[in-house]
């Protein structure tokens, strides 16, 4: 219905590969657009960070990704979203959107028991917004949070298919088995590439939540919302990745991950470690 | 994670009755708000009618709710979102949602195949709405519409699980069998309570879309994004409905589809017909 096209780019942001799970999904139900994404890797994981440090890396990405005129920007990292969200909406000018609302949503629609497990960094999970956010809008909601610091390196590691990993996993999640929960969050973007075997671990009672494919939803309504699509096609969009880190390493998994042979990624710089 | 609660009511419109189907899902996935609902049941259907005169009828619906001190609108209606909700989202300054969009993102979505049907009124389906928003985003889809005028009429009038229903959906759909669509958008909110009827016609492998329903994702995410939700609930809220035709009517049917014994139905008067 509209006549505007908005051929800007959308911007991901994330402390490593992570974020390429919300991509995926983006990629799929918005073919039309172009994609910017920004990862991290040099100094992931995030989740041990104190808050300020977060706050002060995601503002750092933040700002290369305005600089590169996007036209919404997609914190598609639990840890930022959980202490940087709030404050990067308000200061910058186009919509900022992040993965906890969704995911916690998605999760209340998903749980029939009201029993609801989250699992995320040691930053998610110390800054409680899960269950915050489930419980403000349903507080009778059971809510059982637990810290995965290991699945970061894991994946970062491209050793998500790998024998360590179903160890790790099984052995972390033991904790979570025997307590009524029917929905658990995968409440990190990089646990999708874990999903297999955290589904296995888990058993087919538990529906695993996305967080990362839910928030694509909502960029979807904003683009809606705002008339902000990309309507032109005709013009060929390349989408572009950058990495503080190694861009062979970044390249293995998000080609296998996207299914994307000629991927073009680039090294940059962003501050300190 | 917001420490902002937003206790006005979302204030939904309709033609008549067939927005309860959104309020339906609203009720559902929304549990904290409170619903304010205004059908036009004295001048429905809107599906036959110039689009002057819906756009006209739809400002003094909005009005009213404005009135009421509503956080946010939903126009639940399919032919008022066709002609009406660009001019009122641009002039209001709450925010305003309506069905088409979310209806045709569900559609491209769901199918597969690429042969998209699109039922409706009149009004929609002169209006192309659907398909310029479908083909919009996916311009190889194949978008077949059809108008259905006969539909309103049977539900306004409490008729919709009749033997007079079954002849007229079969009759009506007759000619989109053996089309190739995978995916019937019912674009139109009255329809949904015909869905066990169109399903049967349809068959099991056309997947029906609820406009309606898929709205309601999209008010969950605008309410999150501009931090408009409820979160107070011990204030218990009474939904209020309110109708320009009988509340006999509109109470029996209402509480048939919402399965609420004692709904709070109020006559008011709109305008000329």
């Amino acid at each position: 219905m509209s006549v505007l096209s908005d051929e800007r780019p959308i911007g991901f942001i994330d402390s490593g590969v992570g974020g390429l799970t919300v991509v995926k999904e983006a990629m799929r139900q918005l073919p039309n657009e172009k994609i910017i994404y920004l990862g991290d890797t040099a100094r992931c994981p995030y989740g041990p960070r104190p808050a300020e440090q977060v706050i002060e890396f995601t503002w750092q990405m933040t700002r290369f990704l305005l600089n590169e005129n996007i036209k919404m920007l997609v914190i598609a990292c639990n840890t930022a979203t959980a202490v940087a969200l709030e404050e990067i909406k308000k200061s910058v000018d186009i919509p900022v959107i992040g993965v906890i609302q969704p995911g916690s949503r998605a999760a209340l629609k998903a749980s029939k028991n009201g029993h609801v497990g989250i699992i995320g960094t040691l930053g998610t999970i110390k800054s409680d917004s899960y269950r915050l956010e489930i419980q403000e809008k349903a507080p009778e909601t059971q809510v059982i949070s637990l810290a995965c610091p290991k699945f970061v390196p894991i994946v970062e590691s491209n050793q998500f298919a790998s024998s360590v990993a179903k160890k790790v996993v099984s052995y972390t999640l033991a904790t979570l088995k025997n307590k009524k929960i029917d929905t658990l969050v995968l409440g990190c973007t990089h646990y999708p590439l874990l999903r297999p075997i955290i589904h296995h671990v888990m058993g087919p009672d538990v529906t695993l939540i996305d967080s990362g494919a839910e928030t694509v939803s909502d960029v979807s309504a904003l683009l809606d919302y705002f008339d902000l699509n990309n309507l032109n096609r005709t013009i060929i969009k390349q989408h572009q990745f950058f990495t503080t880190g190694s861009p062979k390493m970044f390249k293995d998994i998000a080609s296998d991950w996207l299914n994307i042979d000629s991927l073009d990624v680039t090294h940059i710089e962003l501050g300190g470690k």
